[in-house]
């Protein structure tokens, strides 16, 4: 009897980025094939396109959107669900636009459908273009907020992955003077308790967390900064210690990513987007996965933009597209083996 | 006749920190002494009680504070200035007091001091504790706000550097929240001048100025922030570039540090401390040195702290101080250069 191959739903993204020049090269990705089912949820026409312009083949089956009630259960084989965008042919390379947000849309609202419905097992996304999305009138600041949203989850955040380092984020797409007030212990700790929960999942064993400060220096004794961290981040973690979690924090933001901490950490839960992306891009550009914490269902996504100057021409790099699928198909097994040991 | 080697004096730091243990370690560095005549701004009792616990020697002649007057023109080899610390044997590895902050501080009012009567050519500071300077009711927030203030120089900043990476730094040591409304056009541009023209003397070439925006992805067109980009670090890049610097930005922080435009950026013009820091410290800690720019003195200072915890006991890792004196020579090397083309 064959393995069971999770399925996994890969959103296209922005039809005119690198988005579908990603997915072209996951279809042929061996090693991703044999762990998982890809099923894109994109456009044909483009990705017919944009093969061609790279010189590279559209390795999958092609079914229409309307046919996708019927066909779901019968898929296991590399797919492309057609959402045969309108006008797609007035889509360019690097120009986002209406079209494109709303297409980009469209393959997101889709794939969280067809999670929520147990018709596929996760979700990976490719990456969108916020520019396009306003346009085509939708207000999220980015997948993460869309995905809350969409499946009603009030407790979530946003996790980035590789090998090297994982963080975690009490905020994300915000601007850099609203952080202070967005930070609460409530918050504080639940991410803590959400970044447990996943890497003691992925790791198979209780996880190390460091909670990174919001001040330089860790406000030194109250020298810098508004006291945050005696105010907020300590109390959220002396309650996290409380409930069992190995945490540490908050410590100075600049030296909690030194080597040899990295290599005793396995997760460390920033205060703002910045905080975070800047060590983990500066060491591990284009292999890193973004992952959204505390949802109902399993979302990955790359970690990388539209790449707008590069798209169409052959020259993206897939390796987060990889990663971030491999890491979906993971995660599906790891809630298999806890629900497995619950049942 | 014997090439002219540059009097560097070297500041002890905090006594009860690693301070006077790199120093040890400088005072047998080969390389060091090939290129400088260090003096050490200290408490030669405290070296000696570190020599024995570290098992090292300590491998200078020793002046009283006294004698300097008379004998600073006349050193030619390793020196201690010995300022006698009262109660210095009441001083204990790791433990921070008045005693420690009062004498740390006048390690530098005096090292200033050579260095504005042209008795050294330029300083570099050891690890001082904040804690301890405020004990001694010494209220300043870093090194750099007292080289400025001493110097009487409204207009400097800081820079740490490495091979890898170079950052300056429009605001350092203040509350995460303080950052937006220090920012100016006046004060990026400023920073972006001062760091051109150092980068300029240290290439001998008109060096790659980045600057970092605020906020994530660049405010990402006023989707997130105040706009601090298009108000504030936009316009000053442009006043940069009609003054004919090669400056970009400004870049999101996040994809700013990338290995591909670390190899071709000089350096990198940070809004705050631990957007520079961050990547700074994950890539290369230990190594990194800091300079405060601007002054009409020159100063570089290792860029590590205290290390309380590991102090008096071997353990100190000297790289950042050799680099730090290292610099500094050059720093005068190509000061002297330039004064003689204008002379």
């Amino acid at each position: 009897m064959n393995r069971y191959l999770p399925k996994i739903a890969i959103t296209m993204g922005d039809p005119a980025g690198v988005g579908p020049e990603v997915c072209l090269h996951l279809l042929m990705h061996t090693p991703t094939l044999e762990r998982c089912v890809p099923i894109i949820f994109g456009d044909a026409a483009v990705l017919r396109r944009v093969a061609e312009c790279c010189g590279m083949a559209l390795a999958a089956q092609v079914i229409a959107h309307a046919e996708w009630d019927q066909a779901w259960d019968q898929i296991s084989r590399p797919t492309i669900v057609d959402f045969a965008t309108a006008e797609s042919h007035l889509i360019r390379p690097g120009e986002v636009s209406e079209i494109t947000g709303r297409a980009s849309y469209r393959f997101i609202k889709a794939s969280i459908e067809a999670a929520k419905t147990a018709r596929v097992d996760a979700v990976t996304t490719g990456p969108i273009h916020k520019r396009a999305l306003n346009a085509a009138g939708i207000h999220y600041p980015g997948h993460t907020e869309i995905f809350a949203a969409e499946t009603a989850s009030d407790r979530s955040c946003m996790m980035l992955t590789c090998d090297d380092i994982t963080c975690s984020f009490v905020t994300t797409h915000v601007g850099y003077r609203d952080v202070p007030d967005l930070l609460t212990i409530d918050r504080v700790l639940e991410v803590i308790e959400i970044s447990h929960e996943t890497m003691a999942h992925l790791r198979g064993r209780s996880p190390k967390i460091v909670v990174c400060a919001l001040n330089p220096h860790a406000g030194e004794d109250g020298l810098f900064g508004d006291r945050e961290e005696e105010r907020i981040i300590a109390p959220a973690i002396a309650l996290a210690r409380r409930n069992g979690i190995d945490v540490e924090g908050p410590l100075p933001p600049d030296t909690a990513f030194l080597p040899a901490r990295r290599l005793a950490t396995d997760c460390f839960v920033c205060m703002y987007h910045d905080q975070g992306h800047i060590p983990l891009k500066a060491l591990a550009f284009d292999v890193a996965v973004n992952v959204t914490l505390g949802l109902p269902i399993i979302r990955t996504s790359v970690d990388h933009g539209t790449a707008l100057d590069i798209a169409w021409q052959g020259k993206a790099e897939p390796t987060s597209m990889f990663e971030a699928v491999k890491l979906a198909a993971r995660l599906v097994e790891s809630r298999r083996l806890v629900a497995n040991c619950h049942s």
